[in-house]
């Protein structure tokens, strides 16, 4: 019984790692969403909000990291778990960084949003929404232990990067044709790029679940 | 003495992760110095070997990870050790992305080197300079659990910051004043991006190392 009781509060303890990832998964999402409303419907009070949301992504960083570190130092984990454990860990970083480029994004709407429209933004939220979906696989991926589901995230990636190269081949020609918009067109670049990284960190919690999933390593081997 | 016998395995595995830690450090320095020269130097055969050399930074992640893993699952460390090996874990994702880094560098400079010089790279060299030593002062700072060098580190990162600003500034100029100079802007402006995200990533080393000292945690609450 003493054993049993044991376990009961040892699953508990993974559980509410579980959920607070998926918690944090839940806001950064909104985060991402948020942050290219407040550009394409240039509401600057709505990037001022998102920058400071980034405060409570961290402070769940934080928090889920000491649930981990908790668990390690109590419950000696073996095999599965451990490996849960250890992810969860680097997850929660990628989840943070995700944030801080919600927050760099929502910086830059709220100054492109002080000048004249550059033109209407069609790929930037496509690049968002797909960006968004990704991340939510990934942590789906990461609390089911779906190895599918992430190899999904990984192929996707490259949607988002196709989209990102074709938004930075598009605003070069505008700089060149027009120097004017130059000062705009970098900061929509940037926006761009930060879309990109979002869709990366995805991907590498989606390498980490495959990997906890199979056992073995297959980061650095995708493409 | 077989608890002797145990501990002495054990300070031996804890030393090989200090060790392998130093040496990815070691040869991210190395890429870093070898990135920047490839595009000072206009030497694209060093810029491809650069490339290529991001394989053993990869190596080298996975290494470590199982190395931690099996003392995590071995030793059932508590305390320091453990918040030690979890910080391990963490500090060579950095590591490894910093890698990444390095090699978008490199592809940049092996662009750039095909078409005429833009202008003298000088703050470009100096910001390399400056992040490298923040990555090794970070992670001697983790080695050795020096919270004062840690602290230092994320007080350099405002150097790097302002230079990729006026780094910035200066190219818009060039930019305006003539268009024909716009490609090849935009990827030394890129190069200057990649370099204050490896000061972001020692500042992050550095932070985490605060956190293991001090024991509680300073992340988020450094401006």
């Amino acid at each position: 019984m003493e054993r049993e009781h044991f376990s009961k509060i040892y699953d508990t303890e993974l559980n509410e790692i579980r959920e607070k990832l998926l918690e944090m998964g839940g806001k950064v999402e909104v985060m991402i969403d948020n942050a290219m409303k407040s550009l394409v419907e240039r509401d600057s009070k709505l990037a001022e909000q998102t920058i400071a949301y980034d405060h409570e992504i961290n402070h769940l960083e934080v928090e889920i990291d000491e649930l981990c570190l908790q668990v390690l130092a109590t419950r000696q984990p073996a095999a599965r778990d451990l490996r849960f454990l250890t992810l969860a860990l680097k997850i929660v970083t990628d989840l943070e960084r995700i944030g801080d480029q919600c927050a760099a994004i929502a910086k830059r709407a709220k100054e492109l949003n002080q000048e004249p429209p550059l033109k209407p933004y069609i790929d930037l939220p496509r690049m968002a929404q797909a960006a968004s979906v990704m991340v939510r696989e990934a942590l789906d991926a990461f609390v089911r232990g779906d190895d599918s589901l992430a190899i999904k995230v990984c192929e996707d990636d490259q949607f988002v990067d196709d989209l990102n190269e074709q938004i930075q081949r598009e605003l070069l020609t505008f700089m060149i044709e027009d120097p004017a918009t130059i000062t705009r067109a970098i900061k929509v670049n940037y926006i761009s790029k930060c879309l990109e990284r979002i869709a990366d960190h995805a991907t590498n919690v989606a390498e980490m679940v495959i990997f906890m999933v199979k056992g073995k390593d297959i980061r650095h081997t995708i493409a």
